[in-house]
């Protein structure tokens, strides 16, 4: 969850480290720190964002060639300086950066404890830095033995950078869990917890694999496994965009990523559907397609949003193809002894491709036999790569936190793999089939269309931006709708939303209906429209308050609900990609109304790389 | 959801309509209104309880030995005088209660106004009430005649019953989808939508079945269905203790219902389990019990609480007995197209047994093929009626809006099948076997003990009964019991508050978390305890406040949180059932604090009976 830089070279490390820790902010922004090495390690550290800390150093000059920089997404011990990263051994010989969770930092900390350490900080970070220190006087061993000795010991996830003030012209990294990658220049190197402070620099880059340690000289790297096994380092190309990660003239990165989705939907669907002639191909599944077909049992897993997306998923699969569709949290999915049978096809949904219990689940399933293949927007990202196949998004860089265009990404990347599978099985005439093509193309324009609602969004916020709580409703594919809308108020505005499906109102939450409780309501044209007016009526009958997603042209529940914001009409399969859409722009402007920060809201981290 | 209440005989009406609206007032309570006929009908109807009914007749003495009644639960048109049942037609000709929801009113509605019908409420019921009367006046037709032509145009569900001005001595009942039961005596027929106001009188009764029309006279009783075909009586005795519904000294149903938990639970599970020697026995799923252990795939249905039991039920049968388990909202699962395969078996589960949604559902479920099965506690009811097998919970009457006792009979008799299939596939060895059966033994003692941290909870609930927001957080079988410890807190003290999975929290809700922010974590002992810790710290982090539920002799969590609840050491099998008994306990104080009518919470209904 939080952002790691590290830099060994020719050039001056400061600038590279605190422009790397910029662009990896929205990973975790609690603290930032930084070490740069001039002969002596030179340690800077503070609470806040890294702007708080540029302020802090100030006009200091800071030269030197080698550097590491932390953002910091607390897991352990309050978001404070002393908690901040880099963290120093007792006696000063490593200094290290840590992305991830030593689980049994406790029992490690009372051991050292006994043998004389004094702690500063809650963290469990200075347990490790302490421990390797520990090794490395002891036993009187080389640095790079202390790390990778070090590291046999720890349970949990990592991902690291460590300095030694014994050979200060080397940087020492390792991962296990956490994503870290090398850049590869001449004469330099770069690491860093994902790509994107690279690329300025070298396109060459290596994804290091868990229990890799890498041992960076200026002209020299030396890969291995911390148990000492050699490894031959696989260098990659990238290919990413530096100005895409720009904001583009909108005010917030969400906001921008909100206009983008006709693009980035086009961008999803464009080379792999097509409707003359009616054609749907997804290059990605070619090699699963057989076994994809013939599944006996789908298993849609994802986290937040990608959860949501797999609820719509589920509604997809199974109306379109017709093959059962079971859909987890991957946290409880992969802690509960699950059923995964050999035909079984298991999904992971991500957009970072580096959402721990995702990435943890997946290797269940593949362990116990199953097909496993991805949705994810990160090319190259983990996993992209540990699962057998998969489609990406092509959603572009998402930098909002709250996610918004790789959400109608994955419904979208859904929405075809629904429609292929039921092609394929048969489960489809070929009308429907072409008439489903034509609903996926239509997509783009009628969420332009919705985008120019945005007036009349900002006059609904402004009536709503007090409200303590809100609820969303929908049914059917509008009831994960519910959810996301919910989650994106919850998330940037800090109000109490939750999503239910309509009908269970009345088993519970209708109890929270009065006169001040919005209640945002997606009642749509299709087959329980008469069932969600009854609904509605529920509601007006207890004073609350209804905000509802309609049909274009709606009079019914128009005479009922205090406002209404129309959709264009469109076949149900695709209702999901165009009802959130207000719902997103509800709630960034809700949120900004209430002058939170929207692209990077308290606690929230974009991955999240720690279970 | 509403209640209704008819009387036909030789004793006077009143005071048995009025008790019996009293008896049934669990089932809607937001107004109330009786006819009682003596020559002419004499009506009234009131806003509120059958208690505000009562003083608004007051000492006016209302003779007659015909009389009906009504306490509603609204669903068109806001709770008022107007709106309250018995609904009069325009020209006085017919009287008529309703249970239920018209889908159609709308239409009929200004297809009556055409015709030049004046409407003085919002109700649907009033549309009903002046289409029969249209019938009768304009096709000159009998009373029972124009009744049953009304019906047939009528789409929705509705149990009624019907005077009439120029035949006073005959009432005409009629149901579809909305229960009705007729108590049979001499000379005296006796009509509610439950048993509960009839079995002081008679044990003797008739449940109408869907398109049934009933025309009783004092000394006669004429069974057909709307299209007019003749039916025969099928008489039953019914089995109810009267008492069993009475408060017995605790202040309320809902407390009274918890502590009644270790005896329902034994009372569930009496004579099915015997630890001596270890054996295992489901009396009403014997004839299908090769069926069910062979099945391919089982879902589990349910809406509000029975769903969380369903969730909880997943676990159960995927971990001991390895059948995939889908769990389905009944609202979502009957609209969705859902594949249900003659290999799959559905098992419904609802307190009620009247759930509407639920038993849509499984009559979807039936004509697609499946085995369907019921774990219900209302013995007679229609979902044990339609199923092809069932369970019976035996929690006693439920009288609480907030389910309690119902929920943890329900989870008994889940853990008891899963055991049973686990046993009979073989997936559980003899000692697991034996060890399962002791742990439900253990499970009343257990909860005896939890019960006496009742006035810890009254201190807990003392601070955070101010509380705008609650979180809930658990994983694993701990999961569901969050979203049901949410749910009891939503219901009866209107608070906002919420369930996840502790892993989701970091997808979003982590945002709401601050020093206001009451989080209530399940954090047993168990294979991912310390994963629970890192998200107790991530709160902590964030100065959340933490009230966990921890094992007993538990240091660890305890150093962190606020508050914590201990639970005696458990398999964990059975730790819903007694990690749900304290958040029970504290949604039931902070409730009782705040002033709430706990057993009758606004806006809601014991009974889900409309959709």
């Amino acid at each position: 969850m939080c952002g790691i830089v590290g830099y060994i070279g020719y050039r001056q490390a400061f600038p590279i480290v605190i422009n790397g820790l910029k662009r990896l902010e929205y990973r975790g922004y609690d603290s930032a720190g930084i070490c740069i090495v001039n002969g002596d390690p030179f340690l800077a550290k503070q609470k806040g964002k890294v702007s708080d800390l540029e302020a802090f150093i100030g006009d200091r000059p800071l030269p030197g060639t080698i550097g590491i920089g932390h953002t910091r997404w607390a897991t352990h011990g309050e978001p404070n300086d002393i908690n901040a990263h880099p963290h120093e051994s007792m006696n000063g010989k490593f200094i290290l950066i840590h992305n991830g969770i030593i689980e049994n930092y406790s029992l490690l900390r009372s051991k050292l404890e006994k043998r004389g350490y004094i702690f500063k900080s809650e963290t469990d970070t200075e347990v490790l830095v302490n421990l390797i220190e520990y090794i490395y006087l002891k036993g009187n061993v080389t640095p790079e033995i202390a790390v990778r000795l070090a590291l046999t010991k720890v349970v949990g996830a990592y991902g690291i950078v460590v300095i030694n003030r014994d050979e200060p012209d080397t940087l020492i990294a390792a991962r296990k869990g956490s994503p870290l990658v090398i850049g590869v220049g001449e004469g330099e190197y770069f690491i860093a917890s994902d790509a994107t402070p690279i690329v300025e620099f070298t396109k060459s880059v290596i994804f290091l694999n868990d229990n890799d340690v890498a041992v960076l000289q200026r002209n020299q790297m030396v890969l291995k496994t911390i148990y000492n096994q050699a490894l031959e380092p696989n260098i990659q190309q990238l290919d990413i965009d530096i100005e895409a990660i720009e904001k583009g003239g909108y005010e917030h990165f969400m906001l921008k990523e909100i206009y983008e989705q006709p693009r980035s939907i086009h961008d999803t669907y464009r080379g792999r559907i097509s409707s003359d002639p009616f054609d749907i191909h997804l290059g990605g599944l070619y090699s699963v397609l057989p076994n994809l077909t013939e599944a006996k049992r789908i298993i849609l897993i994802g986290c937040g949003t990608s959860w949501h997306a797999a609820l719509v998923g589920e509604y997809l699969i199974e109306d379109l193809a017709r093959i059962p569709v079971e859909v987890e949290y991957a946290s409880e999915f992969r802690y509960r002894n699950p059923i995964i049978n050999k035909d079984d096809v298991v999904i992971a949904i991500s957009q970072s491709g580096e959402t721990a219990d995702t990435l943890a689940a997946i290797r269940l399933a593949k362990e116990a036999g199953a097909l496993v293949l991805g949705i994810c927007n990160v090319v190259g990202s983990s996993i992209p790569r540990e699962t057998h196949a998969g489609v990406y998004t092509h959603a572009g860089p998402e930098i909002g936190v709250a996610s918004t265009k790789a959400f109608t990404a994955q419904v979208t990347v859904l929405i075809m793999m629904a429609i292929l599978l039921g092609r394929r099985r048969g489960t489809l005439t070929e009308e429907r089939y072409r008439e489903l093509i034509r609903e996926v193309t239509l997509v783009p324009d009628k969420i332009e269309k919705i985008l120019q609602s945005e007036e009349l969004v900002k006059v609904i916020s402004e009536r709503f931006k007090d409200s303590r709580n809100f609820l969303y409703l929908g049914r059917g594919y509008y009831f994960p709708v519910a959810l996301e809308g919910a989650l994106k108020l919850k998330e940037i505005s800090y109000i109490h939303a939750e999503g239910y499906p309509a009908a269970e109102m009345k088993h519970g939450p209708i109890a929270l209906i009065d006169d001040t409780m919005p209640v945002v309501v997606i009642a749509i044209k299709d087959s329980s429209y008469e069932k969600i007016v009854s609904n509605v009526q529920e509601v007006k009958a207890r004073k609350g308050v209804i905000i509802a997603v309609v049909t274009e042209g709606d009079t019914t529940i128009k005479e009922m609900a205090d406002y209404t914001i129309e959709i264009p009409e469109a076949g149900e399969i695709v209702g999901a990609l165009l009802t959130v859409i207000p719902l997103q722009l509800l709630a960034y402007h809700i949120a900004v109304m209430r002058g939170c920060n929207v692209d990077q809201p308290r606690n929230l981290a974009k991955s999240v790389t720690v279970e």
